[in-house]
């Protein structure tokens, strides 16, 4: 075979206001170019140590297990069911999008009996139907939903779910994919069991890892099984002892992924998690009050809308992928499709960790002020950045 | 709970001489620090399609399906079990070390009938017992091997293994962890069905991703499953759809990582495969030269040493832990302790990728001329680097 070379890679810098990744900070790139440790070198281990420490002040828990997992959320998302499930455990999971769906597929292929609560996408989850279905079950092992649905932007208030897991003696699973540094979360006062994130929405590093944590509930669960885990490289029991416990080699570690990590938890931590939610929820007020201002239409009620994602409907007449492709090629902004049922339907904004900041706010809107009238939409030029400069100033002088 | 904030990180630069992550060069390291793209940009679907190209090049292979999987070599060791077997099926593996034990455990979590064929660690495989074994059974799915056992430095003669595998009609899978760019592998030519690498070792990227190649018959095994795979995240139709075919959503591929893997194979096809090879056996062979100098015992024999690991015999009355540690702290050189049933019996040198360099065999070899002797193991001064040097001067004269 002739060998044939590869030129230089073209990378364009963008700004990234889709479902995630979301950007970075230059001082996490820079961590990433750290030199590589062993992954038993003690000093390797003594930053896993401080990765868990400041996961566990965003998470808001003090659980023992709580590290990052190698893979990306759906790595995480997979642990959890494959550690938590074995086969014939009746699960109920609740849907209200794609990300609900993914659980439900994962939970199958743990050989576990799945009930499906749906609720349409873009509404929260109906909790009545929820407890119905706990009732039908002589034991629930798992109540499963997902706290920010990156799906359709519906953030899910916790407390009812909370309540139900608690009648049924279940442990509560929970995605925490797009909300985790991004909305509020308490693990601990939720009574969350377990929870996993991702690290390149509101945390603000590269795609590549997952945070979990693990309450003594599902720790027990997880230790107490008949069979391991259908997942040796995912099986948290041994990922438990090399983060936490005996020190014991598993795989060899991403080190740059966790190099990257630490320091995003640094920069959130410097923030402080409640100016973190505020510059979000800032942020967020001025882009909805943009896009009103234009007429677009939000699939979520404003009760249940994420800060970090807001999805609209596709005007009538607009190419989706026309306006996405114009977005990208010529103001280099990328905005999420839709996926799923809202797949071609809605377009979704990402302001999340490092990409939710006011000038990105402005240039969106911007953009799509210049975009949408040469793609079937009228716009009144300025509108929509006048608005979240109305928005801003109004939220500047509170 | 209160904010506790973490200082910035302590990461040395460490010589990585065990049994990887090796070194990266910084050109690699620089590569990742590239902006972040949208796990669907087309300038980032152009990068994976070059990465495919050239992992190809490297397994030297025409594969349709050769990517990397988004996690450590033990989640493409997974992927192939996870994807090719069905609960049920019959698989032969072949155990000569710790790597083939953990295919095995991971195979049965897969619910197949595994049939362990053992062979002394630092011994290649018996082939006349695998044969022995395929014999007994109706119908093998699968026989899977190590081709570099990373635990005792055996080098596995691949032909009498497939040609079995052949006869049988089984599925060939093999593990090139440690072998992929560091030890000739040609996929199609001996006809492997299924391989998977990792990065962090001859690659010379960090640690993160797992390189698979799967033949069109391990490809239409996958594709006529009567159940999905175990695993979701590591379902290898999902990510060939990604990666290759309809490029529809799977996850978040951690691009900083594809850049770094891209950067990384460029520089091997740049050097050229032969040359790189041919590098591995040069210092090998004045590594050897120096340990042989002075009197340590080599785990495997001249024919079946690998040339990017090599496995010691720590010697009586030397505690293993206490040179290991003067090496990282007063050498900044890390080696290998023992996995398994070699630990705290053996040592293991690595010289992988970007650590395979002259400099590093001298460094290494004056190290350990000045600590063994303090640590009960007395060694002629400048004996050992004089043997390598000696070697390196042969060799170029060649």
């Amino acid at each position: 075979m002739d060998t044939e070379l590869i030129g230089e890679p073209f990378i364009p810098q963008r700004t990234l206001l889709g479902p995630g990744p979301s950007n970075v900070n230059p001082r996490v790139l820079q961590a990433m170019l750290s030199p590589l440790l062993g992954y038993l070198d003690p000093d390797f281990l003594k930053l896993m140590d401080d990765v868990s420490a400041m996961l566990r002040q965003v998470f808001q828990t003090r659980n023992a297990l709580t590290f990052a997992v190698s893979g990306t959320g759906s790595a995480g998302m997979e642990s959890g069911f494959c550690n938590l499930l074995e086969p014939g455990d009746v699960v109920v999971i609740a849907v209200n999008g794609f990300f609900g769906e993914r659980m439900s597929d994962i939970a199958r292929r743990q050989g576990a009996d799945v009930y499906r609560v749906d609720s349409p996408w873009g509404q929260p989850i109906d909790t009545d139907a929820v407890r119905q279905e706990m009732k039908k079950h002589p034991a629930v092992k798992m109540l499963a939903a997902v706290h920010a649905e990156t799906s359709t932007g519906v953030l899910q208030p916790l407390d009812e779910l909370s309540q139900i897991a608690k009648e049924y003696d279940s442990l509560l699973l929970l995605d925490a994919v797009t909300s985790l540094a991004g909305s509020p979360l308490n693990i601990d006062e939720i009574g969350v069991d377990f929870c996993f994130s991702a690290t390149q929405k509101c945390l603000g590093a590269p795609p590549g890892l997952s945070p979990v944590t693990a309450s003594e509930k599902a720790v027990a669960a997880m230790l107490n099984r008949t069979n391991p885990s259908r997942s040796w490289y995912l099986d948290l029991s041994l990922l438990f002892d090399y983060w936490a416990n005996n020190r014991r080699y598993h795989h060899t570690a991403p080190m740059s992924m966790v190099y990257g990590l630490r320091e995003a938890l640094r920069m959130i931590l410097e923030e402080g998690l409640e100016n973190r939610l505020n510059r979000h929820t800032r942020n967020a007020d001025a882009l909805w009050a943009g896009l009103e201002s234009i007429g677009l239409e939000f699939v979520v009620s404003r009760e249940y809308r994420l800060n970090q994602l807001t999805s609209v409907y596709i005007p009538e007449g607009v190419v989706d992928t026309d306006v996405r492709r114009a977005l990208l090629y010529d103001y280099g902004i990328e905005i999420g499709g839709g996926l799923g049922e809202f797949a071609g339907k809605v377009w979704r904004f990402g302001l999340m960790g490092e990409s939710s900041k006011d000038i990105n706010v402005l240039a969106l809107l911007s953009a799509l002020e210049a975009v949408l009238p040469t793609h079937g939409y009228e716009v009144g030029r300025g509108v929509a950045v006048q608005a979240a400069s109305t928005s801003f100033a109004n939220n500047r002088s509170n």
